[in-house]
């Protein structure tokens, strides 16, 4: 099968006869039952009135646009076979802190462009809790889902310009975000996702229509919305494993979507188990709470000597430093531990810093960037605050990894045939930094997988492949989620992890440095 | 079970707990599937929308208001168990003259109003041919859709003011028309219809959005189409038939709808055969174009004593007469005849009419009501042009018959168990009257069952039984529809019915009179 032959075929309808006077669209169905082996066809009202004149002008032979939901296939479009404007879809990842769209040309599987900006909701309140909390103030809900849905409407105009077509040759949409967001772009109150028993509205809401949602797309158009496993377990992760394949292997491998929250999902082609970080207090702001994003002249790279503590920053754009970004962070953190700037309890060493560590309100801060070197004519800094939270973190990680892997699986960090890192803030991740921290596990370098954006990666597969909607399927019905037990063996496991690279040296065979 | 439990149903959904922290939507859906016994289960976004909230504030126990859908089941509204505000329906006879919409409360099955009138199209296009032919116009067929659907849109506000809610309350509904109305209902070009090999569109639009309709209801309101069996056998046969219960039957029953033409259904619960008389050029023009429709003066009833030639006409209202209406005009014809005032020929006897016979322009005119007795002060007549033409339509309507009976089933008219009449125009004949001029067969009087508005009433049925859409698809598939083959064969038929009562005496037994 050609990429995209699954949602944009030509087809041949036989020609009415007076022996065969079935009406068109009852021909037109048969036709497609038959090619798509279906029971169950659906056609829009707005094919319906333009069919019989396509018909008969383009000699009975058409393109349609299809999309497939639960119970059978939409047919959401009808054109003549040599149209020259494209069928688009989008597939889209709706962040919390950004959104990420890509057109995608359904007939070759091409992207015609893609796009991210910020989820205009940051300004209405900052995060997901004060979200859902603004959405229960009378014209909250109204004013984040709105917000949100004009942003992603004037991305898609946007989108469309440059590939000089209009939103109406978008015949489809896949959308991957967490549970919240997804409730917000669909207008639906997501309140009791932060109460006991923290219950989602609707789990699956499958694909609806672009119009119900506000979405400025042609009018037939589909919207497939990826399912939430729960509260804390997004459609985002479930795109994320369609992308990885995680789903459909013999041996078993891990997935860490490292994002505002932790989210961990380990599994083989028989079995899937998650956990997302958020349950665990350890983890509350999060590891991207941590650096800045990324833009000019934010730095994305440290390397320390061990020996000489010299520290070398790579900027974005070789830009002058205007900050440091959370990947960048963790390359920090190794390197001064690895320098013995930093002892094994995560503090500074006077000795080793020297100069470097300076006094602010009263906290140790370390100098990275010094002022006269910064485009801000600030220094910029590490203080032991920072850099406590940062451990804190990234033993919260190290530790959901371990309870996942060695309690609730039963198996060793070695098993795993893949480790894929997943995530925007994720995908700059260093390994070798996130292993000499005691962030990541010890296993060889070669079985990390950098996926980059899995949920808009697995929303664009999904958009040029809509028989995946069974794999989505399997994956949600597969999966099992497991509330993070955060009781008194959790929190032994994460004071150990606490320590650089960890309190259990063994577990770090390949760790060493100047103190070391 | 209940009248309309059906659509209407209070479910008690799981309170959710840590253990079972299954979504709403889904706790819902889950319910729901085990109730209706059905794997396929929709709700839409309105409905998830409001669900949380009415979920907790009802104890866990919704109202849930559905419709079936080709493929399952769909929920179009949600309400709080006791919510007072009634639950409505509308079941729509859509006519090529008048259009009748009943509105009916889904939790009791009652009637809470009706409502008829005048196809606005009629302003535009006198008849379906002159419809088709403007639609073809630039913006013709906008403009049909947009009267028809502009008419029932207030209409079902009337009814709803009436009956005390608003049309919000009005979840569903089933519309029955014949093919050419249900394709400008829907904004379809029809033009197919009438151009060989005579394809419509659609057959089975199954239900629609009634906003992609254009029609004011509950947002979330389907809108069910009965399917045409093809251009000349519309939905409102195919409810005609639902009504009539004749697909259920041991033996064989015939349906004869008498309306713009006649269209006849034969058959039991294992087959139907049906054709549709505008095949067959003598009935062009049809039954319904004699005589004028209902009202007040109207005369509706005409008994003629077969010795003295005394005329009694009955008007509706016993208002003074302002003219005839059609099924009176079978009264008079049958009464002229069996006085002898006319003669098996359906040519007017000097002898026996007297001075009741005039000239009008040169032609031989039958005085019904003289001048000074009725209230337009002109008198009300019957020429024998407009006599030649109910002799025709008549011997049309038994030719039809007796090609569907004897020929195409090989039985004859005894093997009739019921003989139902339906249609706006055919509730009124008297079935001795239509017997005494050879219109319907003689066959005992109480085999005859006068339906009234079938149309209307099958679509009633399905309103508050959404089970009965697989006897719909029963009757769609098992119906076969017959050409009517006017070939010389028929012709010869033709001439012989085109006698009073036939040629063939012994079809008439029971038929005796001055002359016989």
């Amino acid at each position: 099968m050609n990429k995209g032959q699954g949602c944009v075929r030509i087809v041949k309808v036989p020609v009415p006869r007076l022996g065969n006077n079935i009406a068109d669209v009852e021909r037109l169905a048969g036709v497609l039952k038959e090619e798509l082996a279906t029971g169950r066809v659906s056609i829009s009202l707005e094919v319906m009135k333009g069919l019989p004149l396509l018909l008969r002008r383009c000699n009975h032979r058409v393109k349609l646009i299809l999309f497939r939901e639960a119970w059978g296939w939409k047919v959401a479009g009808v054109k003549a076979p040599d149209a020259e404007e494209p069928v688009c879809g989008v597939a889209l990842d709706m962040g919390t802190t950004r959104l990420v769209a890509r057109l995608i040309d359904l007939e070759t599987g091409q992207a015609l462009g893609e796009l991210g900006f910020d989820n205009p909701q940051i300004s209405i309140a900052p995060d997901v809790l004060a979200r859902i909390h603004h959405a229960g103030k009378p014209g909250g809900l109204e004013e984040l889902r709105s917000v949100l849905i004009d942003s992603i409407n004037s991305c898609v105009e946007t989108l469309c310009k440059g590939a000089g077509c209009g939103v109406e040759s978008v015949y489809s949409m896949a959308c991957a975000g967490n549970t919240a967001i997804t409730h917000l772009f669909m207008g639906i109150d997501p309140s009791n996702i932060i109460r006991e028993p923290y219950i989602p509205a609707v789990n699956f809401p499958g694909t609806l229509d672009a119009r119900d949602l506000g979405l400025c797309l042609n009018p037939g158009a589909g919207v497939f919305i990826f399912p939430n496993i729960g509260s804390y377990f997004g459609g985002d992760l479930v795109a994320g494993i369609l992308f990885s394949g995680l789903h459909t292997k013999e041996n078993p491998s891990i997935l860490v979507d490292v994002g505002t929250n932790a989210e961990v999902v380990l599994g083989t082609k028989e079995w899937l188990i998650a956990c997302a970080g958020a349950a665990g207090p350890a983890l509350e702001g999060g590891m991207s709470k941590m650096g800045m994003m990324a833009g000019p002249g934010v730095i994305d790279r440290v390397a320390i000597d061990p020996q000489s503590c010299e520290i070398k920053v790579h900027t974005i754009g070789d830009e002058p430093a205007v900050g440091i970004c959370g990947s960048a962070m963790i390359d920090l953190a190794a390197g001064l531990f690895l320098s013995g700037m930093m002892d094994i309890r995560g503090k500074f060493v006077l000795e080793r810093c020297a100069d470097r560590l300076v006094q602010e309100a009263g906290i140790d801060t370390f100098v990275v960037v010094p002022a006269k070197e910064s485009e801000t004519g600030f220094p910029i800094t590490l203080s032991q605050v920072d850099l406590n939270s940062l451990t804190s973190s990234k033993a919260a990680m190290y530790s959901i990894l371990q309870v996942m892997v060695e309690h609730t699986a039963g198996m060793s960090f070695e098993d795993l045939e893949h480790f894929y890192v997943a995530g925007t803030f994720g995908s700059f991740i260093d390994p070798g930094s996130a292993i000499s921290i005691g962030m990541l596990p010890d296993i060889p370098m070669d079985r990390f997988k950098v996926l980059g954006n899995s949920s808009l990666e697995g929303a664009a597969l999904f958009m040029n492949n809509p028989d995946l909607l069974d794999e989505i399927e399997i994956i949600r019905q597969r999966l099992t989620y497991v509330e993070l037990n955060v009781n008194q063996e959790f929190m032994n496991i994460f004071s150990g992890a606490k320590f650089y690279p960890h309190t259990d040296r063994s577990r770090f065979p390949s760790v060493t440095g100047y103190l070391l």
